[in-house]
């Protein structure tokens, strides 16, 4: 590392960190700059075994050490009970929308394949329309007509008898909605709800009695892209299509401890630094109140502003992403450009909805909202 | 970086490269310690945006870059032409034994999906135990009487005239052969060949005209686990089965430039800095030169040996995989634990077949052989 050619790596480093911008991309996202000083420092050997986390025998005692502390980890933050199976798999949430029926769609009758959807967004949509190609769908509600603005009630649920599962988006990326509690919709009388959780999963607790699958990509509060987590009731495994792919096959990789296939090694190392940082952080719990305190002043910030709004309801409004949108939209490019001008990146709202969106995932620091509010009232002084 | 806490990060570093050992695991695998340097480097700040790799969007301009070059140098490094597609997936070859057949076995006949497999050792015996569940297969020829020591002459396959594909795996991770060359079979008259080429690509050039669809995992001799490269001739698009999941339907991955969902985007960065590794060690070409000098000095080493010996026939050995046996393996333990004291680790070999086995892929220096015929030279002098 003293080769002429390559600037001394400690001052590299000290560059770098005083690069780092405060970035709300709704994923894959900001991580802790502590994970990633970490991950830099063991890159070229792990421990002092002289190997790269990357270089290791997924096989190997030093893998194996990496795997089980992840999952003991996410088991304890998420206070994940003994008879629910942690899995990591790939393919994203996307894969998972259809790996879910193809896993899951036959439990109660192969011959007749059904599940009811409950329709809050971008996401839920999608889920349903990859579902409908495994089986019936019954949509038992749908927030389309309010533009996804508000979660339909649960007593309005038409749900039904037959249905082998309910599936919920639990928090909404694009539209910016989120469940802050899974109703309760006779889970205790057999009811199986499935929760696309990849964009809120170890931002708050998780009521096990309420959901019996949750899955997420980790590209939002875990780690990077590229592994897929799924937590399921063990009692759920078992039930797959005789045309599931083995190696998305739940029970066939819960056999195999997420080794049916070679596991995404490095990928999951980062997700258990994560896991690591959020204990040191005082776990789901303490982190679920720096959430609150975050979103809190951003939309308290939103609502006081006739410049800038968000259209979601206040009982619905996600903590992770807070979609927002300038009266004036003929300002959205000066924002943008200014904003990246401070330090402040990936602000520009999904194109579906346009305006603006911050996500503010468990690793965004409250000094980052304080500088984005900071810096949208400057703006919107400056604009007057 | 300068917390007291965390001492020195270029001592660091140096301390990381003087322990890197020679790691001979059959994969995850070596890297190039200069691409995980290069990797450490910009860990914190991608070329001055403030952002890891890890944490920018798959859709902005910095990783469009990055998939960008990776794509275009994979195209260089192969000769991929230009009516062949590139595809960057997940599941890795495992999840590929489902995904190839969901793709392509309904081609000729949905109402009679048909393939024909050559089995040659662990890893074909894999591919069209998975295959069976989606069509109708054909075994075209086996070497298993032979323990699979040597690939059946392609005069003796008995090849169906109404299958959608012939499947072969060109390298046996496992047994250790490697076809020199994919046969002509009739490929000019639309026989398409489709190769699990997952432990050997870019150790040596690749013929289109014999090859229709070459597919791997990443973690042997391209990069981190979690990012599996398909190769399609785009002809081949289009067929898939009503069931496939649309995440791993080959012409809705193509249609989105492997965007349909989130991309493995770190490992796809990594499988980036190795191209760019190995285009400055000039190329395939110059590669496939080191890879056969390096298998030539290991298998030599072992046929003059009554120590040490390979049952592989030498028309088909692996110049990436090389199992081998102690003539006495009582020896076995000893073996290893004196390599693994002399910095050369992973040696043991698969279960299924036991003894020895060095993966010497692209990544592994000539000097690391030398470093293992020299250690087993005086290991054998040493147990006389």
């Amino acid at each position: 590392m003293n080769d002429p050619q390559n600037p001394g790596l400690a001052a590299m480093m000290q560059n770098a960190l005083a690069e780092r911008v405060y970035n709300f991309s709704p994923g894959p996202a900001t991580l802790p700059a502590e994970v990633l000083q970490q991950a830099a420092q063991e890159m070229l050997s792990w421990r002092g075994t002289g190997m790269s986390v990357m270089e290791m025998s997924h096989r190997g005692k030093e893998f194996e050490s990496i795997h089980g502390q992840a999952l003991a980890d996410l088991r304890e933050l998420l206070q994940i009970p003994k008879n629910f199976r942690i899995l990591f798999m790939q393919g994203g949430a996307i894969g998972q929308n259809a790996i879910v029926p193809l896993n899951l769609i036959n439990r109660v009758d192969p011959k007749q394949p059904k599940a009811d959807f409950v329709i809050t967004g971008t996401w839920s949509v999608k889920s349903e329309k990859e579902a409908r190609r495994y089986g019936e769908v019954n949509v038992a509600a749908t927030s389309q007509d309010q533009k996804y603005s508000r979660i339909p009630d649960a007593a309005s649920w038409n749900l039904s008898d037959d249905a082998a599962y309910v599936h919920l988006c639990t928090n909404e990326t694009i539209v910016g909605v989120e469940f802050q509690q899974i109703p309760d919709i006779g889970q205790d009388q057999g009811r199986i709800v499935v929760a696309d959780a990849s964009s809120h999963i170890l931002s708050r607790p998780i009521d096990w009695s309420r959901v019996q699958v949750v899955y997420g990509g980790a590209q939002k509060n875990i780690g990077p892209a590229g592994v897929t987590i799924v937590i399921v009731r063990e009692d759920l495994l078992g039930a797959a299509h005789p045309l599931c792919p083995s190696a998305f096959n739940w029970r066939l990789v819960d056999e195999n401890n997420s080794m049916y296939n070679t596991p995404p090694t490095y990928a999951i190392y980062v997700s258990g630094l994560v896991f690591q940082w959020l204990k040191r952080q005082g776990g789901v719990a303490a982190i679920e109140q720096r959430n609150i305190a975050k979103a809190t002043a951003l939309y308290s910030f939103l609502d006081q502003s006739d410049f800038y709004r968000n259209e979601i309801d206040p009982s619905c409004r996600s903590r992770m992403n807070v979609p927002f949108f300038l009266a004036d939209e003929s300002r959205n490019e000066a924002f943008l450009t200014q904003a990246r001008a401070n330090g402040l990146v990936q602000l520009k709202g999904h194109k579906s909805v346009g305006g603006m969106r911050a996500s503010i995932y468990n690793a965004m620091p409250l000094e980052g909202v304080t500088a984005l509010i900071e810096f949208m009232r400057e703006f919107e002084r400056t604009s007057a």
